[in-house]
């Protein structure tokens, strides 16, 4: 049984929150996707959604894919090609992909609510549209305007899907060790041979061909990173079968319904695109994006699952209020609702949910605003804040979607534990998003050894001016100050933090390895109290009763959340401590 | 692949820390069981297991249970019947049994140390024998002679299983719900109807005869909790079948191997033992010990999962070492243990792996001090520290393995996502433990409302004795400087925060409500933390390899885990902070 209604009004909340009127649908390019348009296609694709692909989610969970060792060919579970191609044939694959190329030309603020929705439904389903979105949006920067014509117009409507085939077994996080080759061919095309490895959706049946991007090695490339191309390699070359095959399947802990393929290229054709050995500036480009959605990803099954633990307690009766004024004098327990520690659990979700999805939805604006802005300091300023808080979005996001989706199970208590209430699925499925595109601490590296010093520090000068700025506009306003404050003395103590770390990084490389985890999480705690304090201040401008149940949420956010900061500025100030005193032999 | 060896070593270092010899091992009782017999029986014992039931685990995972519709029998995975058959034949059932009636006589520090290894190898194979403990100590306390020399004798062999049947569909927590009823027959005996669930190996094929500890209401009961009382239900009666079925199992997210059942009594013949309507008190009586072994199952799959990840980790090479001059030049990467983020990860689980079972132990030696030495006032001292740290090592154990399990995996990366590594099996298989035995909130309010203001507060005024003594035997020498000041510190801040509580709650009964689970979290912490100082304290007195690295794991805990306390501090502060402003709507 599933429990969950699109989160449509909060998203509506924090697009308004952060002006997305004003910020993306006043854009040229956007101007099609006005505010209300937005709902309202928000709201039918949500219903789509539901209707389609949530019935089938745990159906997916239990038979799983699967593969034939005589053909090669995987199969998904019950009902999944259906599903497809109904959303194929209503066109929702098609919404955010490029106009030139047949798609909807929706902003990408679009793409990342609604994949919230869609991941909430059924994860593994939209894993598929996932990945092509991801080669839909690399081919878009660095493919041949013919590559484009051949590749984009059906991978924009879903009749193909695309892969991303990065990692080998001797490689994940480091790429630089990538050994598959690409010989160059007389036709201009190469003859591509490897194995890669964690490949979602490598092989499926629910479109008529595979685009595989592929990164390999030229005859002559540099070693190391700097000798990466891209490539295609499509599984049907004019309905000619390609040599690149499904060896077999990964067994996880989730996503059983998303097939992780062992990929095999036996010499199968592939086309460069982009400059040769350059491809890795083609992952960084699409980069950004995917992990935005990996972050919303974490949203989305921590709000399905505390919309299912929010319906468990309000049925279940268990004890007796602590406080008697509260007790049911008529049942022989009170609901669960009257105790504290279930409004604590549920509360914590809640807040740090909304907190995430303002956070995120802040970022997906300045997106876009980052690509189509017509002046170029804004689309500066606005690309600053996506690159300094992608990380923290896909990293804390999904560490904190996974311990949500635990603290639902707990409300549920041993129902929680059951296939019953599907929560057991959404942790299991949630779990995988704090390893993949970049494992949490290669977003905490990012954080802190690219994205701070980037341009002198100006990515973190024009996010402490945002901050400053929205302190400086509402210290004066009473009702705010129980927002303000903690954002204060949470910012300053976040530049302290930082200052003191830029210094000690410069001394000794291993200190940032040593703490990026963590400063990654007390970036993340101060960054959702600066976007639930623009949501507060978004309600007291805004009177509704929606807007009074968050100003409640925020107050919760900065009295039992944010403190979590305090621990985390006391272990980064104990940096490497004495962790290479240990010697291999004596872990 | 499973990568497990006993943690004999650690085990053998917290009893001489905690002076098993000279507490436990000069009792009469236990005379026989001096420390180097300790050390023979859990090699040979740990040998035992990871042979016979360490192979099965991953079988059992995958396998199941099978229930058969027509015969309600229950059918357990390959090779634990016989598995089981093999440990009962080699006597491994009833090394902790009571002598009288055919066991070993080992103290229960035994069954606690030999509990973490055994539910390592399998915990789903080893919850049958943990059930059965639980049962012959509930007869051993409560039943008449007859009754126990009628059960006693094969539950103690293992030739026969036991159960708790606790929970019914209406009550888990609020065992004043229960609505089983016990009609007295005129031979003495009952007639119980009723349903149970949640029964765990409630029903399965592993032994000739299931005997069922029911809890029920007499016709005559007083309504709630004082009208519960306690009785044996067998499965067979002199070979007759009684009428207590398995009408279901459960569909769980782990622990597949473990029938969870569904129990029908329709009419079944049942025994009274204790008084009646006093049947709580057979279950407290049993609590502390069945409480103690669910923290141990948190360390036991933390240990495990820890192994794991270090297994992998050193085999693993990937990227390059931030500090150069622990490069190997000669490979294409550098060993993963070269990475800051690895070490930490590992540490913090090393770390609080070994202050969980330094703890435990001592606990556990408390434990048997507190039943049979022969001084009243030593015997009651102990009892308090058992009655007041219990409560934590459930708790914090149960969470703290969890999320150190999935610490573990986040090492092994892709691979710690997939069943190959078998972490995935032990997040799943731990998840349960914060909930049952009492969920880990309960564990809080038995902590805050139960065994803080029993006796006037002398529960914590005996441990805050036991910490102040160790400080003060300590505090002039400058090795045990950086423990014993961290521990001084967090101990001045438990008492203040426990002060201020116990003046909050006595105004305020849902204050305790509202702050008991994270209570709880900063007692565990500092509770920890007086337990490594120990082992600090006795490394420094006998040095050895084990003792120099020992050192060092208690520096990383002090350094980097104890911290966790300040942020604690903050929300208990907090308190109930607007949590009783939102309406049930406004969720």
């Amino acid at each position: 049984m599933e429990y969950y209604r699109a989160p449509l009004q909060d998203q509506m909340f924090a697009l308004r929150t952060f002006k997305y009127q004003e910020r993306v649908a006043s854009l040229e390019k956007y101007q099609d996707y006005d505010i209300e348009t937005m709902q309202a296609l928000l709201e039918s694709s949500a219903d789509v959604l539901t209707k389609e692909t949530m019935p089938l989610n745990k159906i997916g969970d239990k038979e799983g894919v699967k593969w034939d060792p005589e053909t090669y060919e995987v199969t998904t579970a019950t009902g999944f090609k259906e599903a497809y191609q109904t959303l194929v044939d209503n066109g929702m694959m098609s919404i955010t992909g490029p106009l030139e190329y047949g798609g909807g030309g929706a902003p990408e603020t679009f793409g990342s609510l609604i994949s919230e929705i869609a991941t909430a439904t059924n994860k593994s389903f939209t894993m598929c549209s996932g990945l092509t979105r991801g080669l839909i949006e690399a081919l878009v920067a660095h493919a041949t305007e013919e590559q484009k014509q051949e590749y984009l117009p059906k991978l924009i409507t879903g009749e193909w899907s695309g892969t991303m085939c990065l990692t080998e077994p001797q490689c994940g996080t480091d790429l630089g060790l990538i050994t598959t080759k690409a010989e160059p061919q007389e036709d201009g095309s190469y003859k591509l041979t490897g194995t890669k490895i964690w490949i979602t959706y490598g092989e499926h049946d629910m479109t008529s061909n595979i685009i595989h991007l592929v990164l390999a090695r030229l005859p002559d490339a540099p070693e190391g990173i700097k000798g990466i191309s891209t490539f295609v390699v499509p599984k049907f070359i004019d309905g000619e079968r390609n040599q690149v095959y499904c060896s077999g399947l990964e067994h996880k802990m989730g996503i059983h319904a998303s097939p992780t393929c062992v990929i095999e290229l036996e010499g199968a054709t592939g086309y460069l695109f982009g400059e040769p050995n350059k491809g890795m500036r083609s992952m960084f480009t699409m980069m950004n994006v995917a992990r935005l959605h990996v972050g919303f990803e974490g949203i989305a099954l921590s709000e399905i699952s505390y919309q299912t633990a929010l319906a468990f307690a309000k049925d279940r009766k268990q004890s007796r209020a602590l406080d008697s004024s509260k007790s049911d004098p008529n049942a022989p327990a009170d609901n669960i609702l009257v105790h504290a520690d279930v409004r604590r659990m549920l509360l914590n979700i809640k807040a740090t949910n909304e907190g995430m999805r303002a956070l995120a939805t802040f970022v997906s604006i300045e997106h876009d605003v980052s690509v189509y802005h017509p002046d170029e300091k804004v689309r500066e300023e606005a690309e600053d804040m996506v690159a300094l808080l992608t990380p923290i979005v896909k990293a804390f996001f999904s560490e904190r979607g996974f311990l949500n989706i635990s603290e639902a199970m707990q409300v549920c208590g041993g129902a929680g534990y059951t296939a019953d209430w599907n929560i057991e699925q959404y942790l299991r499925d949630e779990r995988i998003a704090m390893i993949y595109e970049g494992t949490n601490h290669i977003q905490g590296l990012d954080l802190v050894g690219r994205k701070l010093p980037m341009h002198g520090g100006r990515l973190m000068q024009n996010f402490a001016n945002r901050v400053t700025t929205l302190i400086r506009e509402n210290k004066e306003d009473e009702n705010m100050a129980p927002f303000i404050g903690p954002l204060k003395n949470a910012s300053k103590v976040l530049t302290g933090v930082t200052m003191e770390l830029a210094g000690q990084a410069m001394e000794d490389r291993e200190v940032a390895g040593a703490v990026a985890t963590n400063y990654l999480r007390l970036f993340g705690l101060v960054a959702i109290g600066f976007a639930l304090t623009h949501q507060a201040r978004y309600a007291l401008d805004n009177p509704s009763p929606q807007s009074s149940t968050k100003l409640k949420t925020v107050k919760w956010y900065m009295d039992v959340i944010l403190p979590e900061m305090d621990s985390l500025v006391k272990v980064i100030a104990a940096s490497k401590s004495n962790m290479f005193e240990f010697d291999v032999e004596e872990f």
